[in-house]
């Protein structure tokens, strides 16, 4: 969990549940145990009441690939996009490949199939994300119709509405196309996560374009954008003015050992942070406007 | 495997092969010292040279719906229908769902997901089954593009020519929709199964059918059908006259505590099956035509 520290910081996750969560492979370890033999369980609460942040100015790769795409050095992030996360279940009947005609199955596989490639269409026309990482069957044989697939469904854009517009009309699709199958297919929505949009601190995100600009000297090479993927920045921004600056991510890869960005690039972005933290301390200070 | 011991009197499988089949589990358990056992290794030898068959009829459940959605009590099985075992595996590039824009995706679930929806409806086109049962992907993560998809692919019709237009036709069509992502997904085949059409023996269908007729006494209680699933007369019709006779199964599920049979339809089968052979022995005698 990536957004861990930050989630106590801004109480949205309890101190306790993060101090017991376990190394996976099981062998007992805990975070807490861990910052013990490490000597890093330090005495200072980490709480924004008591442990308050007047800005928070993230410095991440893009990890994605529209930067390098479009030969651009610096994102200046606007927010997060909305997400949801579901789990889909289509349910069937199993049958024997070969006896069993088109017009008597009730195919899991082949209506999950469909409404995979739909949400794909859909996303498409209302410029969201519709994406499937996971997809289990049963029984799993080859010669045997599957009965039951479950698959995930991730759900994204830059606003709330878009988000819920896509659940809306998925619904209503997935089950036109259930029901058109030979047998109809039975399907169930279970919502496994939701985040909503989020908005980073306007006076933030100016000074981080201002430095850009600075430091690049060319409105071609950054540009505004919207973070894919949740940040520490996700919890940070409820309790003080925030916003991220990114870098480019060599073919958008990360959490993976092909994760890769340039000396010359972390330093552009390193630059843009130091202006940026600078710039806005002088503003609050009404050294500049 | 069902079909093993006709294998072997076939000589299609080895003696050796059949005796050294482990159980599924893996206590070190093998056929053979399962059959040692329980006092069932014998000592004539299974061989269709040196233990021949005059003729063989089968008498099976449909294990599919037909039979019973047409209220009819006896199949005259003509012959097995050919089938190809195939395992495509579909490349693209693992991308984070929140960060990567459609435009950059090679998604290899999207474009495994297309394939199995455009093999149906092919499939319909061709007159011919095409059917997954099985489909593993990697890395499987909610918020992560799978780079790799692996799913099975069974092709079945009454004709071999069929199932090779069939063939040919999705390895031209998959390749397009492989071509057609954003970024171009990879896909290859492979072959795991490849079982011809069977004919059976003419003498012997027609031995069931007049028995049929005898026995129902009215023609729109049996009808003339092809096998879907490979059964033990695949392999005894290589050496002898073989037929099949098939009785109702309930909803066409086999394999499965469900499998279920009426007793008068058990019945029905065992005194076509008696009448066939008592027919085709007269006929082999020359009592009658």
């Amino acid at each position: 969990m990536t957004m861990l520290s930050s989630g106590v910081w801004a109480e949205a996750i309890p101190l306790e549940t993060a101090h017991n969560l376990k190394e996976v492979g099981g062998n007992g370890v805990t975070l807490r145990s861990e910052l013990e033999r490490h000597g890093y369980l330090g005495h200072t609460p980490a709480s924004y009441r008591s442990t308050p942040m007047s800005a928070h100015f993230e410095l991440h790769i893009e990890q994605g690939p529209i930067l390098e795409m479009e030969k651009q050095k610096i994102g200046v992030v606007n927010g997060v996009q909305a997400y949801k996360w579901y789990t889909i279940e289509v349910e069937g009947r199993a049958a024997h490949t070969g006896t069993t005609p088109y017009g008597a199955r009730a195919d899991a596989l082949l209506g999950a199939a469909r409404m995979i490639a739909h949400s794909n269409n859909v996303g498409h026309k209302l410029s969201a994300l519709a994406s499937t990482g996971i997809l289990k069957l049963e029984p799993g044989s080859t010669n045997t119709v599957p009965n039951k697939v479950s698959f995930s469904l991730d759900i994204r854009a830059p606003e709330d509405s878009t988000v819920e517009a896509m659940e809306a009309q998925l619904k209503k699709d997935f089950a036109t196309l259930a029901a058109e199958e030979p047998v109809a297919l039975s399907v169930s929505w279970r919502t496994d996560s939701n985040s909503p949009a989020v908005k980073f601190h306007k006076d933030c995100i100016g000074v981080v374009r201002e430095s850009a600009e600075a430091i690049l000297g060319d409105s071609s090479l950054y540009q505004d954008m919207t973070s894919g993927a949740g940040h520490d920045s996700v919890f940070t921004s409820r309790h003080c003015p925030t916003t991220m600056i990114f870098v480019p991510s060599k073919n958008g890869v990360s959490h993976h050992p092909e994760e890769w960005t340039s000396d010359e690039d972390c330093a552009l972005g390193a630059e843009v942070l130091c202006q940026s933290v600078v710039r806005y301390d002088r503003k609050l200070a009404g050294i500049i406007s």
